[in-house]
């Protein structure tokens, strides 16, 4: 662990506990005396829950449900610290909800489980569902994973995310549409290498698919290979990670065998999001790309090729998950306006036309901006991004018939900005009335 | 329904809309640029999460947790209504977040759970407590919720709570120990009534009790009649609720059978927490009572007699669950106290002598003020009486050895008076500040 990294360990700690957490529960309505407590609470409130049992959907409308998600998790794939349990999961979680709140605007709450199966974390989320107007997953093992996802898309009325695959789906398909634009190629045409078959790459080759790459020219690579319908392997992951399965039947049309070596040759693309780095991909894997090759390594804290070792290697566009170079592939730049949408508009359903739309639209923002190799993908400095996806991605749910509000492009937009600005307005103010502590001078 | 309540119905309703709901999740930490989120997420993060991870315990030092409730139900018996499910619930337990805020400075989330079965309730209480530094149970139709108070006090190890029970107990015992002092009467000698055998005066008996009443001359009546070891239906009441069954056999000491009729004849005391009035308790009730009766009338809206019906016919102090008579019986003078006790000393249980003591200093606090016929309890608006409270109870906790933190009365005294004003002062800021809106004028 670089000294850097164990700074930022330290200093978080001792802040976390000089602050004692990162989140609170605030009203949002005026108390002008005790007598208020007459409306919000007995005897008003009757009115408000009689209003929501004769139409349930109401309290999308007369509670704070339409805009407060919850961030679930049983901890048991916590960044790159593996399964260590509900409560070290909380300070991550307790980190997304600030993230959610101050990038989107949206109240998110983080709940840690306890649960043994998947099928116990599938209980606890539906059953806690009515508190909730959204669902974010986060940092569950795979295959579990996609169990959840899958189930609760289907079981639920309120949209459902996994970031760990939808979120980073979503940026990596944003950077890559820009860099095969800034390459001259295109998505449907190129031969794209996937190096890891976690969470996030196996919603990213859903997702290029759906978004139009040919499945035959994509080939993924899990640590026992490259997939393909023949790895003996096979019967086994139809039983224990069928959506593994499905896309080792769907994509290497040619049917390579053996692993990275053999894989990259030829490839214009290739997308790992693997094990940290610095060394697991290697110069010569870039060199036996094709010309005008685009490089995305996404591990974190250390990329699995140094970005300056893939370009004297030959790639032209290279990005990684890390804020200090270029081309950062993050997915703080989707989930905060992805729900900030599908909220505004009570959205039923997050469905992939939505996830890609978002990713169109941060591609699109970019490019307005002027692409080059250098700027494939917004920064979140540049925060008009958030309404302008969320916007994107709001109009996408009214078009799909996902909408329970129909609005127009203003009003959302409007909307969106308005919340996301008044949610940092919030803190701002809390800091300079000395509500939230300055962070002490050590 | 009176056409003052009404207009609250209309009022919460239409205000509940403007706003949008009445809680939001906020961060208390300061994030000068988005460099923090170095700090308060990757990479920094990962250092609390190891810390955690070594020793769970810090997660109630390191994470909003030490201060985080949840308010849970299943939505069986909300207010007055009765049996409306999860989503309609969602406004009380908004309501209810409030005032923990608000009166005890003390963040509660609203969780309301579909849950077919108690037991199902349970686990999911169970699963989600690693997110949590306590949990309040509220609105739980009987007997279930004696089921789900004694499993989560005996499977978790922090504070639970139900309010229907304990804060209603709580704030009668505190009352009925002023009106004593009143009257000249002691609680080992009185001949309670209890009229209505719901949570709150099954827990209010076994409350009493643990204070010090005599068992053998308390009479429990519900909708049968007295509760006596003869009735035809203990059997039944073994079976299907046990904690009835147990004051059926400990109570009652003369075995009288009938109703209110029978039992009221010389009674002291008679608490009548069953059903809206006026009528459900008469004059001629009143008037069989002994020489300086005491009568608290707690059923909302409406008392089951009016205050002057029942000074007529001879009570001496009178007291209702409504704030527009003198001596309001009022579970919102307990929780929130309770709940900023227990969590700044990180108690790992609420138990009956905490409860006793939280009822015991709220009698003093209106005793040192001078109690009368008039007063025998102190209200909402006198603020000081919160942190004493919330003082009185963790002391406690530490005395039996149930706190986390040991910390001295001035500590905890000047603890919880910070946390009860700077929630004051969050709100007042945001009002100031028009981040949240003035109450709209008709």
């Amino acid at each position: 662990m670089s000294e850097k990294t164990e700074e930022y360990y330290r200093t978080a700690v001792s802040l976390s506990s000089f602050y004692g957490g990162k989140i609170q529960v605030v009203p949002k309505v005026p108390i002008r005396s005790l007598d208020d407590f007459s409306i919000w609470y007995t005897p008003g409130v009757a009115g408000v829950s009689n209003a929501i049992a004769k139409d349930p959907d109401k309290s999308f409308e007369l509670t704070s449900r339409w805009n407060m998600i919850a961030i679930i998790t049983n901890g048991t794939r916590v960044l790159g610290l593996g399964n260590i349990g509900p409560e070290a999961a909380l300070p991550v979680m307790e980190g997304k909800a600030m993230i959610f709140k101050y990038l989107g605007g949206v109240d998110a709450f983080p709940l840690v489980v306890r649960a043994k199966t998947k099928e116990e974390l599938a209980d606890v989320a539906e059953r806690v569902s009515p508190a909730f107007g959204g669902i974010n997953l986060e940092d569950i093992a795979q295959p579990d994973c996609f169990y959840l996802l899958d189930r609760l898309r289907e079981t639920l009325d309120i949209p459902v995310w996994h970031d760990d695959q939808l979120g980073t789906a979503a940026a990596t398909l944003a950077g890559l549409v820009n860099a095969l634009k800034v390459v001259g190629k295109r998505l449907s045409d190129v031969k794209i290498v996937m190096l890891g078959a976690g969470a996030a790459n196996i919603a990213g080759a859903r997702l290029l698919i759906a978004a139009g790459a040919d499945p035959k020219k994509i080939i993924l690579i899990d640590s026992k290979g490259t997939l393909h319908p023949e790895r003996e392997d096979m019967d086994k992951l139809q039983l224990v990670h069928p959506w593994k399965y499905e896309l080792a039947l769907k994509t290497n049309g040619e049917r390579v065998a053996g692993g990275l070596d053999e894989a990259i040759v030829g490839a214009d693309v290739l997308i790992a999001a693997s094990t940290p780095g610095p060394g697991v991909v290697r110069k010569e894997h870039v060199r036996r790309m094709s010309d005008n090759a685009i490089v995305f390594a996404e591990a974190n804290p250390v990329p699995e090729i140094w970005p300056w070792e893939a370009k004297e290697a030959g790639a032209r566009v290279v990005a990684t998950g890390r804020s200090d170079f270029p081309n950062q592939i993050n997915n703080s730049l989707v989930f905060p306006a992805v729900f900030r949408g599908t909220l505004d508009v009570r959205a039923k359903k997050i469905v992939d036309e939505m996830v890609i739309e978002a990713a169109l639209e941060l591609a699109r923002f970019a490019e307005e901006r002027g692409i080059s190799e250098d700027y494939i993908i917004p920064t979140m400095e540049e925060w008009e991004v958030y309404p302008r996806v969320a916007t994107a991605v709001a109009l996408k749910a009214i078009e799909l018939g996902l909408a329970r509000l129909k609005l127009s492009r203003d009003e959302i937009r409007e909307r969106a900005y308005r919340m996301i600005k008044k949610s940092r307005d919030t803190l701002d103010v809390l800091v300079r009335n000395n509500l939230i502590n300055p962070i002490p001078v050590k």
